[in-house]
């Protein structure tokens, strides 16, 4: 079995690219650990938080939004990132995120899981909760400004068939709609 | 409910902001179709492959390597990015992958997803396909150069505890271990 040695590609240079509001880019001469160099291509995000949303009668409640890497619409579980120097935990930036774009509060957020959506370039966590009872708020927090929402309840079935024609098809979504259902099998035995 | 043209946010301007090997970043002015103008920060990237493969006694194959962003050694199912200009589908892609990565080649692939891992920057769509009937092979694809890789075979028990302490804590190797368990709870019933 190898140690962290044998794997570790140390940091020769690093050339900053791009330092934006979202992401920041960075190219790095690595020295890689059987000998040679390489370039890493490294994008860095401050991470976000998913919420798995399920309403009492048990539907999951999605967001559609326009996506501009994509240029389509697409529907997701409510989301947002960890806001950089406002000190919030992920659970807070979920809490946040469920009641801007649904307008759901809870009582109560079991986390799910933490994720890194793409470890080969990026170091982007997204942090997945399950927000339980769920209730309608009567003057949520406003939605961002520069954010057009529709908000959607679907059954299991009804998600499952918008992830076979692909309006459901980002990898939160995709695991939240998955743990919902292994859920639900579980309960079931 | 809302049309495209409610959400879509058409470019104003585009800037070049970097042309890597494996990604491409660009920043774009975009008008928002609620009036008003705003900036997208964009990540092109070829999108890749992942495979579920599980081993005749029932384990999953995973290979631990190095990532630079995380500066961590984790443990993910075998995957790749698509080559660009080879015209290789993203099935090919997946059984080279498999191949080089683990020796290991399969009769059968079946399609199981295709997510945009991180839909708010970047276009990266990951293809997940499960690979049946795996068998060794004497002489495989030689691995890539620049890549230090280690293969493990956990039953799905093993790779649950390796995703509680976060040695498994990426999104397509947490989708693979979770399908593979509502597999199993499938064919329970």
């Amino acid at each position: 079995m190898l140690g962290y040695e044998d794997f570790e590609e140390k940091t020769i240079a690093r050339k900053e690219i791009f330092k934006g509001n979202i992401i920041d880019v960075y190219l790095d001469d690595v020295a890689l650990p059987q000998g040679g160099t390489s370039q890493r291509e490294l994008v860095f995000h401050p991470g976000g938080v998913g919420i798995l949303a399920i309403t009492p009668d048990n539907k999951i409640v999605l967001v559609k939004q326009f996506r501009k890497p994509l240029e389509k619409v697409i529907l997701e579980i409510p989301a947002g990132k960890i806001e950089q120097g406002e000190g919030h935990t992920p659970l807070q930036t979920g809490m946040r995120e469920l009641e801007e774009e649904t307008g759901y509060q809870a009582t109560a957020f079991e986390h799910l899981t933490s994720m890194y959506l793409s470890p080969g370039f990026s170091d982007e966590l997204l942090h997945v909760y399950h927000a339980k009872n769920l209730t309608k708020v009567d003057e949520p927090l406003p939605q961002d400004e520069d954010e057009v929402l529709e908000i959607f309840e679907l059954t299991l079935e009804e998600a499952k068939a918008k992830m076979a024609t692909q309006e459901i098809c980002d990898a939160k979504t995709i695991f939240a709609i998955q743990y919902w259902e292994l859920l639900i099998s579980k309960e079931r035995d």
